[in-house]
C-alpha cells in the first residue's frame, strides 16, 4: 500500500465519524458501539412511525400510478410526486443522513436535501458510479458489492454481467474517491467487518444478518429461508420489481428469470406478479415471493439487533488483535 | 467470532506451512518472504520446461481431436488420455503441489498423484464443492471467489447466476471444511491479502496482478488491455472455450454472449473460435480474442515476480499494523 497509508486509514474513521460524533479522536474500539446504539435508536427506535408514513405514502403513489393503468414510461412524472412528497418529510424530520438507492434525485431536492444540514449517501456499484456519486455531492459512498440482497443500486448501466464483488470493487473505489467508502455487500460477521477495513473502507453496510433480529419485519416463512440458506441459493433477478436484486432463488426466478428481458419496468413488474404472489401465498407457498438476501446469510444469528451490533463490533476488534498476534507472535 | 479463534487461526497458519517448511512455530511475518521465494522458483524458474511439455501434450490432443471431427460426447475419452499422460510426467517430477481445476480427476489418478508425495489442492466455488473436495482427500481448497479471472472451478453446477462473490465465500468454506482455505479471486494487492486472511483464509492465490511481470507469457496487446482496465470491463463468458471464464469484455463475448446456449462444449469452443481469431489478430484486432483478467486487474503493478511477492507480503504486514493502530490506538 502507499506510504502514509496509516495517516490516510485514520483520516478516514475520523471523517467518517460525522455519522455519529465530531470527536474526532474516537478510538474505533469506541466508536462502534457507539454505531451499535445510534444505528439502534436512528433505525429501529424513535424514527419507526415517520419512516412508516414515508413508506405509505411512496406505496400509495406506486398504487395509483398502476390502477391508472399509466405504463412504465409514465412513471418518471409520477416518480417525482413521491420524491416531492418525501422530500418535504425530509425538511420536516431533519435526518442526520438521507441515503439514496439508484443514483440521486435531480439537483433541486439534492439541493433541498443538503440544505437541512443532512450528510447524504449513495451506492455505487462500480468505480464510474461512485468517481459521479462524488462529483455530484455525496458526502460518503456505499460500495455495493455483487454479493449484496436485495436490489443493485446501479445507475449508469443495467449490464448485470459487469457488476464487481466487494473484494474487487471496495479498495478500486477507496481509490478514486476523497469521501468515505461503506463497504456492503457479503458482510454478515465480524471477519466481513475486519476484511472491509482492510480492503480501505471507513465503514461497513450490514443487510441481510439483521433480517434475523426479532425487530425485523419479516414473515416466519422469509425468516425460515434465511435460517436455512447455503452460501449458492441466491441470485440477481429482475423478474420481480423489474431492475436487479438478489433473492433467495425460487419457481418464479427459475423459470422466468433469473434475468428476463421482458420483465415490465421498473416499479411496475412488482405489480404484475403481485396476483401470483398473494395466490401462491394463500396456498402456503413462496413460488412468488421475493425473500431478499445476500450470499451471506446462513453467518447470520438471531439476537436482538443493538445486541448483535455490539457482539460483531466487539468480535471485530477482537479477530483483530488474534491476527496480529498469529502474524507477528503474542 | 467463536471463542478460541486466535487458536484456530494459529493452527490453520500452521497447517498451511506444509507448503513449504516444516516449522510448525514460523511466524506469518517470516512466512510470506519464504512463500515469495518458493512461489518464485517453483512457478516461473526450473519447473518452466516441464510445465510447457505438460501443456504441448494438452494442446497437441486438443489438436487432434478437433482435426478428427469428434465431438463433445466423446471428449471424456479422449481427456483421459492427456490426463494419463499428465499423470506420468507428475510420476517423473514430482512436484510438493499438485493443483486442480474443474473438480478432481478419477479414484485411481488422484491415488497415483497421492502416492508420490504430493499434497493435492483443487477449486471450489462453493460450499457444496468444498466438502466434496475435502471427501476426496484435498488436502487444502482454493476457494475461488466470483470475482476471479480465467475459467471457474466450478464442477457440481452449472449455473452461473448463483456463483458467489470472495468476501461471502471464503467464511462459509472455512466454516464448513477442516483443512486450510486459500483465497482467491479480486486479490491483487496487500489490501485484498489482509482481508483474505480476515476472512479466516490460511493463503492467497493471485492470478491477474502477476500478468504484469515481466516473466509472464503474454502478448504486448494483452498486457496494454489490462493497464488500461476498470473494475467493470470483465464477465464471465462461455464463447471463447466452452466453459465458464472470466476475460476483459470485448465484440465476441458482447455480440455472441457474454454467456450462450449454444456454445460448443469444453474444450471444443477453441478450436471453433481459432480462426475468426487468428484473422482478427493478424488485422490487429482482439475482436475474439480472450484476456482472461480479474476484477481487480487495475490494482496491477510492473514488478519482477518475486520482487512483487515480496512487496506484496511486506504491505500485507505493514496494513495489519496500521490496522491495528486506527483501532485501538498507538
Amino acid at each position: 500500500m502507499r506510504a502514509g497509508h496509516e495517516r490516510v486509514l485514520r483520516a478516514r474513521f475520523a471523517d467518517a465519524q460525522f455519522f455519529w460524533e465530531t470527536d474526532q479522536k474516537c478510538r474505533l474500539a469506541d466508536y462502534l458501539p457507539k454505531l451499535a446504539h445510534v444505528t439502534y435508536e436512528r433505525r429501529l427506535g424513535s424514527y419507526f412511525d415517520k419512516v412508516d408514513r414515508m413508506r405509505a405514502i411512496a406505496r400509495w403513489l406506486a398504487e395509483q400510478w398502476f390502477s391508472s393503468g399509466i405504463t412504465g414510461g409514465d412513471v418518471a412524472g409520477s416518480d417525482r410526486a413521491a420524491e416531492l412528497a418525501k422530500c418535504d418529510l425530509v425538511t420536516e424530520i431533519r435526518p442526520e443522513i438521507v441515503s439514496f438507492h439508484f443514483g440521486l434525485p435531480d439537483k433541486n431536492l439534492l439541493l433541498r436535501v443538503k440544505s437541512t444540514g443532512a450528510k447524504v449517501l449513495s451506492s455505487a456499484t462500480s468505480v464510474d458510479e461512485a468517481r459521479w456519486l462524488e462529483d455530484q455531492g455525496c458526502d460518503a459512498i456505499i460500495a455495493q458489492g455483487f454479493e449484496a440482497g436485495g436490489h443493485r443500486g446501479m445507475f449508469l448501466t443495467e449490464d448485470v454481467s459487469t457488476q464487481v464483488g466487494t473484494m474487487a470493487l471496495v479498495p478500486q473505489v477507496v481509490d478514486a474517491v476523497r469521501v468515505p467508502v461503506i463497504a456492503a455487500g457479503g458482510i454478515a460477521d465480524a471477519r466481513g467487518i475486519l476484511a472491509a477495513f482492510a480492503l480501505g473502507a471507513a465503514a461497513v453496510q450490514i443487510g441481510t444478518a439483521y433480517l434475523y433480529c426479532p425487530e425485523a419485519q419479516v414473515s416466519p416463512r422469509y425468516r425460515q429461508a434465511l435460517k436455512g440458506m447455503r452460501d449458492n441459493e441466491t441470485a440477481i433477478t429482475n423478474v420481480f420489481t423489474g431492475r436487479p436484486a438478489r433473492a433467495i432463488v425460487n419457481r418464479f426466478m427459475r423459470e422466468v428469470g433469473p434475468m428476463s428481458d421482458v420483465a415490465p419496468e421498473f416499479p411496475l413488474a412488482a405489480s404484475t406478479v403481485a396476483p401470483l404472489r398473494a395466490k401462491s401465498e394463500m396456498a402456503g407457498s413462496a413460488d412468488f415471493t421475493p425473500f431478499w438476501s445476500g450470499q451471506a446469510a446462513s453467518l447470520g444469528r438471531e439476537l436482538p439487533a443493538a445486541e448483535l451490533t455490539k457482539q460483531l463490533a466487539a468480535e471485530a476488534l477482537e479477530n483483530l488483535k488474534s491476527l496480529q498476534t498469529v502474524a507477528c507472535g503474542a
